[in-house]
C-alpha cells in the first residue's frame, strides 16, 4: 500500500512508531502494536503501528511518523512510502517464553537484545521483558548470556593492556564521589583505568556531572582510548558512548514501578565493564535504608551473585559492602562535589575525611586484587605526595579542561543556612530528602546548585547551629528549595 | 507552577498524558511517567508526565495536553493552568506487590480497578499488572474480588426477574453465531436473556457485528432494559454500555504478547455477566489447535475454574467443551453469518446444520440447569414451530430493525470461488487462515464481505470443486484477499 508521509514532530523516546488512519489499517488487517515495513527507495524500516480513529489527525492515504522513523528513513513531509505487513519480532515469543518461566537460549537472548537496541520493541513489550526477568529470575548462565549479548550489540574498547582496573558503586548515596579520587590514585600508580560514569537520573549529581565541572566528559571511543594511553585514566560520560546500549532502554521502563530486576542490574553493570575490557573490578555496595540495597542480607546476596558472574566472565572481582546510611562527603551537587574532590587531592584541611577514608580503603582492595602489598599505605602516599593531584590535572587537561583552584569553582550565589531546631545528636539523615533539596535547588542542571553539609550521623549539634547551606543559581529555584527544606530538612536530632 | 495549555491534538487511547518542557520538568524534579495535578479553576485532574527534550515541540512555560486531558478539564489552547507534583497512584505499590508474588486484598484490587477505569495508569504500568497476574496467578478469592470490583466500577442492569439466562462462547472460531439462535429460543420459551455481545477484535465478525446487519446494537442501558422487558431478549453491543469498563483496557495491553491471564479472562467474562444480573450461565469452550483453548486438558482446567468462581458468586454455571477445530456454520463475515441465522430460524434447507445442532445442545443444557426436562426436544420444537423466528423478528424490531428476507441481505458484489487443487478428503481447516481471508476481504467493517464455506472437515472434495467463495464490497480489498487465498486457502485435503 502506498501512503504519503506526515512528520508528526513528536519523539517516542525510542520505539519506532507510525500512525495509520483506521481505514487504511483495516484494509491490511492491522491493529495497534502490530508491525509494518515502511520502505522508501532502498531504505526499509520495521515499525510499530498506532491507529488514529480520528481522521483529523491522520487522513486516509497518509501515514504519521514519529521523529525516530523520520530520521531513520530520512523522510520529508509528503514523501511517498510503501508499507507492507511485517511479522512481529521473534523476540516477543521469547519474552512470552520467559514470562512462562522457561529459560532462554543464547540465540533467544541475543534476538531480544538486538530488537531492543534497534528500537523494535514498544515500551509495553519491553515492560513485559522486565517483568519476566523480575518474576522468573534469570539463572547465572542466562545473566552471563545477557551480559555478553549487551556487550556484543554495542561498541567496545580494546586497550591491549593487562591489568585494566575498574570500579562501580551501586547508587542511591548523595555525594560519594569515589571515582574522582580512585582514578587518579590508580592511574598515578601506573595502572590503566578506563572509567565510564553516568549522569544523574534521580540524584543531585552523577560522577559525569561532577567531572564536567572540571573538564569535558563527552568523547568518542577513539578519543577515550587516546586519553587513557596518554594518562592511564579517564572519567568520561558512558551515555555518549555506545557501550551496551540495550541497558539504558531497559532501565527506562523499570522506573514507574521502581523495579530492579537483579539479573538485569548485574548484567547492566558487568556489560559496561566488559565493554571496556576491564580485568580487575571493585564493586561498592552501599547498604542502608535509603540506599538501593536496603540491608546486609540483600547486600551479601548481591555480592555473591557478582562474584559468581565475575568468575564466569573471567574477571577478578572484589565486592565491598559499605555504609550507606548517609551522604558521603560534604558537598552535594556537581560544583560542590568537585570542590570537595579538589580539596581532597590538594590535601586541604577542608577536605571531607569520610570520603577520603572510603577511597583509600577501596584502593587498598584494588591493590590486594593486583597482588600489591601495603595498599592502604601506598594509596595514602600517592595522595600525600601530590601525585594523585598531579595525575588528576593531567587527566583534566587531556579531557580539555584546565587546572582550577577549588576556591575558583563557581557555587550558586543564592544561599541559605538551614539550622537545627533543637540541641542533641544527629542520629539519622534521610538521603532522599537531602537529594530532593539539592535537586529542587537546581542540581544537576545548574552545576553550582546543591547543598553543603556541616554535620554527619553521630555529630553533636546545638539549637540554631547550621546543618547545611542550600546553594542555588536562580532565585526562583532557590525559593522552591528553601520552602521544601523548611518542611523537612532530612536531619533527625535527639 | 503556572503554565499555558497547548492542545496537542493527539489521543493516547486512554491514559491521561501531559507533556512538559524539560526545563520546567527539572524545576519540579519531575521525570517521565511521574504524576502531576493539573488544575483549572475548580477542576483538577491527575495525569502522567511526558517530557519534551526538544523545545520546538513544547516551549518552556507551556504544557502539551493529549485529547483525554483536554476533554476531562474542558481546556482550550492558551488557557492558564496550575500544576503541582502529585503522588504516584497507590495502585503502583499494589501492582509491585502482586509482581512480588503476594496476594492482594479487597481494597488493593479495588484501588487498581479504580485507577484503570479512571485512566490513571500508563500502558506500561498496566502491562506490569497483566504480567503480575499472569506469572503469579490470582487465587480464586482474588479473582472473585477482581470480578466484583470490575462490576462495581461500572454500570449494572437490574431486572428484578428470576431466572436470568446468559451464555458466553470463548472466542477464536469463525462463524459460531450461537447467540443469535439461542437468545430467540430461550426468549420464546419465556425466559429473560439480556445478552451483551462484543464486536470483532481479531475475527471477521463479532456477534454484535452480525446482529448489526439486522438491527441496531448500540443502546443505553435504560433502553436495553425496556427491550428485555418487552421481548425477554436482546442482542446488544456491550462496548457501548459501561459494563465492567476496566476489562477492555486490560485486554488492550494483553495483545502484543497475546497474553491470556487466566484469572483475568475469568474475571472479565464473569464481570460482564454479573453486571447484567445473570443467574444461569452457560459457558461454551471450543477447544482446538487454532482456538483460544488449544487442548482438552486446558479446557477442563478452565471449566473447573469457571465452576468454582460461579458457585462463589452464587451463579448456576454449566460449562460445555465443544469442537473448536473448524469454523461453525457456512457464512463468515457479518452479512453472510446473518443470512445463515435467518435461514436457520426460517427452517430453510440451506441452513447450516452444524450450527443448528450446537445451538440445540446448548439450549438443552440451559433447560437442564433450569430443571426443565426434554430440553433438546423443546428447543427443536421452538425452532420448528417458527416461534424462535417470530421472537427474533420481535427483538429485531425492538432494536429498531425490520424483518428482512435472508435473500435480501446484501452480500459483497465482487466474488471469486476458491477451488481444491486436488481430490480427497478435507482433514483439516485452518481457522486463522479462514479468518484472515475474510478480514482482508473487508470483514467486519464492510458488512457484506467475507466468505462462504461449502466444505467442512471430513467432507469429500474433487479437484476443481469449490471450497469457498470470497465476497468483497470493494475491488481493492477483493484483489488483496484473492492474492492471499491463492497463497494459502486454509484447507488441507488428502
Amino acid at each position: 500500500m502506498k501512503l504519503k508521509a506526515k512528520d508528526m514532530d513528536i519523539s517516542s523516546g525510542g520505539p519506532l512508531i507510525a500512525v495509520l488512519n483506521h481505514k487504511d489499517a483495516a484494509m491490511l488487517d492491522l491493529h495497534v502494536m502490530d508491525r509494518i515495513k515502511i520502505s522508501k527507495g532502498k531504505k526499509i524500516e520495521t515499525v510499530v503501528v498506532d491507529i488514529a480513529q480520528n481522521g483529523s489527525i491522520i487522513r486516509q492515504g497518509k501515514i504519521g511518523l514519529f521523529d525516530e522513523v523520520v530520521e531513520s528513513l530520512n523522510l520529508r513531509n509528503n514523501d511517498n512510502v510503501e508499507i507492507a505487513i511485517a511479522r512481529k519480532p521473534l523476540s516477543l515469543d521469547y519474552i512470552k517464553k520467559k514470562l512462562d518461566g522457561q529459560s532462554l537460549s543464547k540465540e533467544e537472548i541475543d534476538q531480544i537484545v538486538w530488537d531492543i537496541v534497534h528500537n523494535k520493541l514498544s515500551q509495553v513489550e519491553l515492560a513485559y521483558f522486565v517483568a519476566a526477568c523480575y518474576t522468573n529470575v534469570m539463572s547465572t548462565a542466562e545473566t552471563i548470556l545477557l551480559t555478553k549479548s549487551m556487550v556484543r550489540h554495542g561498541d567496545t574498547l580494546r586497550l591491549n593492556k593487562y591489568p585494566v582496573i575498574d570500579k562501580h558503586s551501586i547508587g542511591g548515596i548523595p555525594g560519594n564521589r569515589t571515582t574522582l579520587i580512585i582514578v587518579p590514585i590508580m592511574a598515578a600508580a601506573g595502572y590503566a583505568m578506563p572509567k565510564t560514569s553516568s549522569r544523574s537520573i534521580k540524584s543531585p549529581a552523577g560522577t559525569a556531572d561532577t567531572m564536567e565541572v572540571l573538564a569535558d566528559v563527552v568523547f568518542p571511543i577513539k578519543k577515550m582510548k587516546e586519553i587513557i594511553l596518554k594518562t592511564n585514566g579517564c572519567i568520561i560520560w558512558g551515555g555518549a558512548l555506545n557501550l551496551a546500549p540495550a541497558d539504558d532502554k531497559i532501565i527506562a521502563v523499570e522506573r514507574p514501578l521502581e523495579i530492579d530486576a537483579e539479573s538485569q542490574l548485574l548484567a547492566s553493570i558487568m556489560a559496561k565493564k566488559h565493554s571496556v575490557s576491564s580485568t580487575h573490578i571493585l564493586i561498592d555496595i552501599p547498604s542502608g535504608k535509603d540506599a538501593k540495597v536496603k540491608n546486609r542480607v540483600g547486600a551479601i546476596k548481591l555480592k555473591k551473585e557478582f562474584e559468581k558472574i565475575g568468575s564466569k566472565l573471567r574477571k577478578h572481582i572484589k565486592v565491598l559492602i559499605t555504609d550507606g546510611r548517609q551522604p558521603i562527603g560534604n558537598g552535594i551537587g556537581p560544583a560542590l562535589e568537585a570542590r570537595d574532590v579538589l580539596w581532597l587531592l590538594k590535601r586541604d584541611p577542608r577536605r571531607p575525611i569520610d570520603l577520603e577514608k572510603k577511597c583509600i580503603v577501596m584502593c587498598a582492595e584494588i591493590f590486594r586484587m593486583l597482588g600489591v602489598k601495603n595498599g592502604y599505605r601506598k594509596a595514602l602516599d600517592i595522595l600525600d605526595s601530590g601525585k594523585a593531584y598531579n595525575k588528576m590535572i593531567e587527566i583534566i587537561k587531556a579531557q580539555k579542561g584546565k587546572e582550577t583552584a577549588a576556591e575558583d569553582i563557581k557555587i550558586g550565589k543564592y544561599c541559605r543556612d538551614i539550622v537545627s531546631a533543637k540541641s542533641g545528636k544527629v542520629f539519622d539523615i534521610d538521603n532522599l530528602i537531602i537529594s530532593r533539596v539539592a535537586r529542587i535547588a537546581g542540581a544537576p542542571h545548574d552545576k553550582g546548585a546543591g547543598l553543603y553539609l556541616y554535620k554527619h550521623i553521630g555529630d553533636k549539634v546545638k539549637k540554631g547551629e547550621r546543618l547545611f547551606t542550600i546553594y542555588s543559581e536562580s532565585e526562583h529555584e532557590f525559593e522552591y528549595a528553601k520552602d521544601f527544606a523548611k518542611e523537612n530538612n532530612g536531619f533527625m536530632v535527639r
